[in-house]
């Protein structure tokens, strides 16, 4: 399957960053060779290649197609901002998985602090790499009020993960590493539904890949 | 949740190799307290500390209780043996999401090894850590036969995971890093259902937590 690029839509022509003039560079294509494109927006852009240097490359727009319309129903996930490794691959899991946005939240055990601007290139590789023509948006948050059906895994939960209805737009709330504080145990406990994933104990990152991919599966986002 | 030890029961004690030891001393246990016990087949042991030293320790059984039986459906997963850090994962995911047997088998693509006594070693930990007293076997397997309905997933298979009977004893065939060989990819179409996890493209490691972690659902094996 040939590669999927980022870039921007100017005038009859991508515009393509360092990043991918360096992606491009690493997968030997040529000036003159076709590329498809993605503006991250859901358009797929044929394409090409009119001038690749070092810190960018232009191609010539040659077709546009809408590849992914906004979903009516979203699926929401708020990852936890923790250690930089774990936080990166909850999002790029997220983007595999079909998420619509990811809600990055500092819990109140977390130390740890993140950059928009890294968490945003994760989505970007992420979804090349599977082929999202619409990138999941990314956004910081600062409360956890939801307008819709949100979900918190617990295992003492009274729903089972198999038994949910799964209509409409859902957040999804992934835990930190240390545990949620009583305070947010609470919270979570009032606004959102507690459901569990059987009996025994699963590490936070696969109860949170089996959540996001069941749900997406359900809702046909993969 | 206090700490589960892995040991050998031996007349009305229970003996602990080096790796437990260091546990026990990691956890700042002291002879004279109570731990808990696993032997690994499904029984617990409720014992006192009376020896702890460097390469062993040694504990007074106070009382038995059996845990788990042996299921009559089982959940088998083919692992791919590759680089050992995928490898190890896909075992401890495994453990974790209560597969029965992990059967590891080398692909025509894979140039790498594995050590059975290592794999073994990762049950031990993973098994521990998520409380569960009856580990999985672990066996090395010489070909793709299989007694039992038998699934690969393929992203062009006819049935979609949501759809899939789970009845009965499921052996899951999780592909290798560089993807099957085409005569693999014959015999496996011939010998077992191809399943797909929707439309998108997924890593493998995201393909088969999902799977394993759905099915173990669906089977109340988590």
């Amino acid at each position: 399957m040939p590669h999927l690029f980022y870039g921007t839509p100017r005038n009859g022509e991508i515009v393509f960053d360092e990043r991918e003039a360096h992606h491009m560079r690493v997968v030997r294509l040529k000036e003159g060779e076709t590329v498809e494109t993605t503006d991250g927006e859901g358009f797929s852009y044929t394409c090409v290649l009119t001038r690749l240097k070092k810190s960018e490359a232009v191609a010539k727009i040659l077709k546009i197609e809408k590849k992914e319309e906004e979903p009516s129903e979203k699926l929401k996930v708020v990852v936890p901002i923790g250690r930089w490794e774990r936080t990166r691959l909850l999002i790029e899991k997220c983007v595999e998985l079909g998420a619509d946005e990811i809600l990055l939240y500092r819990f109140e055990r977390s130390q740890h602090s993140v950059s928009l601007e890294k968490s945003l290139l994760v989505v970007r590789e992420a979804a090349k790499q599977c082929r999202r023509y619409l990138f999941p948006k990314v956004k910081m948050v600062e409360n956890l009020d939801f307008d819709e059906k949100a979900i918190t895994l617990d295992p003492d939960g009274s729903v089972n993960l198999l038994e949910m209805d799964v209509s409409g737009s859902i957040t999804i709330v992934v835990g930190p590493e240390g545990g949620f504080s009583e305070r947010e145990k609470e919270l979570l406990k009032q606004r959102t539904i507690l459901v569990n994933l059987g009996r025994k104990i699963l590490r936070f990152e696969t109860a949170a890949i089996l959540t996001v991919g069941y749900i997406a599966l359900r809702k046909q986002k993969i």
